[in-house]
């Protein structure tokens, strides 16, 4: 297989005249999403009404939709999960591997994981007793920082802030022989880099598909176990639709096996048609020919911020490997630039409390896009007088 | 106000010749539902991208679609959020009123309930550790169960199986008395009763929106807390959209004022759109009229039985106030009776063993409906031979 990426980015609506390179926020939307809905509506909903569970096997979709993001996070089929929202995945991921965990008090993290997997598991911890602690660390510190007290090591492996990617393969690899588990949030990864999970034995992983997956805002997420089938994991959420005979209401939980066991809810099916219409546009990308692309369009990004006449401080590591498919950069006056560029039609974005973050979507993003929003970047820098008004808080989901 | 029934039933889209006696179960779309979803692709998700978040406030939609919800279910603005599954609102709901609960080891709650409601609870106790037990007793031993160790009161209104309706005020008040918290289940009385939550001085309440609220398969849940705003509930669940200042990404949880503090993960913008669209109808409904319509349709179908030449043996309570609206007859071939009428165009469903539910849900459904789907009921049991295979099990949602 060889990518065509003209022909991908031929799928996507994206309005005239606009460069999007905030794809690492949501992901815009596939041109035949109202078809997909329409026909959900017409022919399934709206036709078979309540007996569409079955007939449209909207009761499969967490599974179905779980085995088309698999090969994009290198997992094998049977071992992914859609439904529910990231921070409620990282909360039961985090669980689950508590449990398998064989000894340590300590959950380890960095700080440039993304402020609500700490909430969430500084929630968990408080609830499970004392008997665990959360140690947040520089990102560079991590690995010197797994020792045998460590049962949990939660990484984002790409910073939403400055792009810079953790090394999975050897941070797991060192978190194993010190007998920690491994959780992974691949919410700035799925769909912009080549993740192998199964290759570097994760443990578990979660993210988001409202991003490079083009799911839709806040569309589901999704769970990777990889030894799920044959663990005695109790998942602390034990939702019906993870019991190993939901529809016979018993009375006793008792969990499904495999994956299928980190099921809670009745899944979404309306939000799942849109994922499912946007992964299917994934069986004709060659993860490698996407991998490919993401540097090329980085690469040329960072080269050409060193060719501007206003000197830039890059924030994201130049080694294609150690970053992944934004670039962000640090400017006094970041937020203006941002709101400057916008009114230009290129759309990036700010993130507190100096940097400008420009996501390069392999699918849709070209090279040419790159150069005229270097041109644009240049414009601004030098028309630029800075008198505006100091940033205001704006209410956008990473 | 006086509710048209006619103008709510021309709302809807019910395939010809279907009489639907499943709303219960699933709600089906109103009619314009894919225009609603064609604008938010094309005017707020494909048209600004990630400024709709802001531009077409998707971020208040949580609190936005809780505040139509609330007088729906009597309570005050303020007071309910959308979001999340079911499961996880009785996770979150159970947790917090064990908070506020003064004292007590027991949550209480009866045989009636959804199953999943008692697998999530058991899994949160166990997770707490051995200070709580769950305690099962029979529907009408409720009220004689209730003691000063009971914790948390935790039902169901309606039950899915029987249709039979818990008294809310009169229990809830004798909780209180006994120091309890109330956590009522709305699942099957959201849309089709008069609840009323802030008069009965409900402490928490959840509920699901894909039944007698239309808003598709799967569609988000509520959650309503009563002295959320006072509180000083410290939710299991920290959600980054729980934060007091969720768009701050501080390093530490700190909760939202009141009900936000139970938001959880990024919103699902395009089921919550479906949602939306279906619960603008309900401006137009005047509760009372609801619940008398509710009373006249089931009231009509249960003396309808009784006049049938096959004898009937009905489940659900003949007093009006004390069920739903759904009426539940046992049969000894009930799955085969249920697939017949299907075939006659008349969808109810089966619960095991030998359950056959009807529900009536006041918007759509009509006294035409009721009078036909009985003449059909009496010409399957006139004709049935009942040599058909036993029933096998179906997965369907409730």
């Amino acid at each position: 297989m060889r990518t065509d990426f003209s022909w991908t980015r031929a799928q996507f609506v994206i309005p005239p005249g606009t460069i999007y390179l905030d794809g690492n926020s949501l992901g815009p939307p596939l041109k035949d999403t109202k078809a997909a809905l329409a026909a959900l509506i017409d022919e399934a909903w709206g036709a078979q009404l309540v007996d569409a569970w079955n007939a449209s096997y909207w009761i499969d979709a967490p599974s179905r939709l779980g085995d088309m993001i698999a090969p994009i996070i290198g997992a094998p089929p049977g071992t992914v999960l859609v439904g529910e929202t990231l921070s409620i995945r990282v909360f039961q991921a985090v669980h689950a591997a508590l449990q398998q965990a064989p000894s340590g008090g300590v959950v380890l993290t960095d700080l440039g994981n993304f402020p609500s997997d700490r909430y969430i598991v500084e929630g968990l911890l408080r609830e499970l007793g004392g008997a665990y602690r959360l140690e947040i660390v520089a990102p560079d510190a991590v690995a010197d920082h797994l020792r045998d007290d460590v049962a949990v090591l939660l990484l984002t492996e790409v910073d939403y802030r400055s792009g810079r990617r953790h090394d999975m393969a050897e941070l797991t690899h060192r978190a194993h022989a010190h007998g920690a588990i491994t959780v992974w949030d691949l919410a700035h990864s799925a769909g912009a880099v080549d993740v192998q999970l199964e290759r570097h034995q994760v443990d578990f992983a979660v993210g988001c598909t409202y991003k490079y997956l083009n799911g839709g805002p806040g569309a589901p997420a999704f769970m990777y176990a990889r030894n799920a089938g044959k663990s005695d994991v109790s998942p602390i959420l034990q939702g019906w639709l993870g019991h190993s005979r939901p529809f016979a209401f018993e009375p006793t939980y008792e969990p499904a096996w495999g994956i299928a066991r980190f099921q809670v809810g009745t899944p979404p099916i309306v939000a799942m048609a849109v994922l499912e219409h946007a992964l299917a546009l994934w069986e004709h990308v060659d993860m490698g020919d996407l991998d490919a692309r993401r540097i090329a369009l980085t690469e040329r990004f960072l080269a050409g911020i060193t060719t501007l006449d206003h000197p830039l401080s890059v924030v994201t590591p130049r080694d294609a490997a150690a970053r992944g498919s934004h670039v962000s950069i640090t400017h006094p006056h970041a937020y203006a630039v941002v709101q400057a560029l916008k009114a230009e039609g290129v759309i990036g974005d700010f993130r507190m409390p100096n940097i400008m973050r420009f996501g390069f979507a392999p699918l849709y993003n070209t090279v040419e896009e790159v150069d005229t929003a270097l041109a644009r970047l240049e414009r601004v820098l030098r028309d630029a007088t800075w008198d505006a008004p100091k940033y205001h808080r704006r209410n956008k989901v990473t």
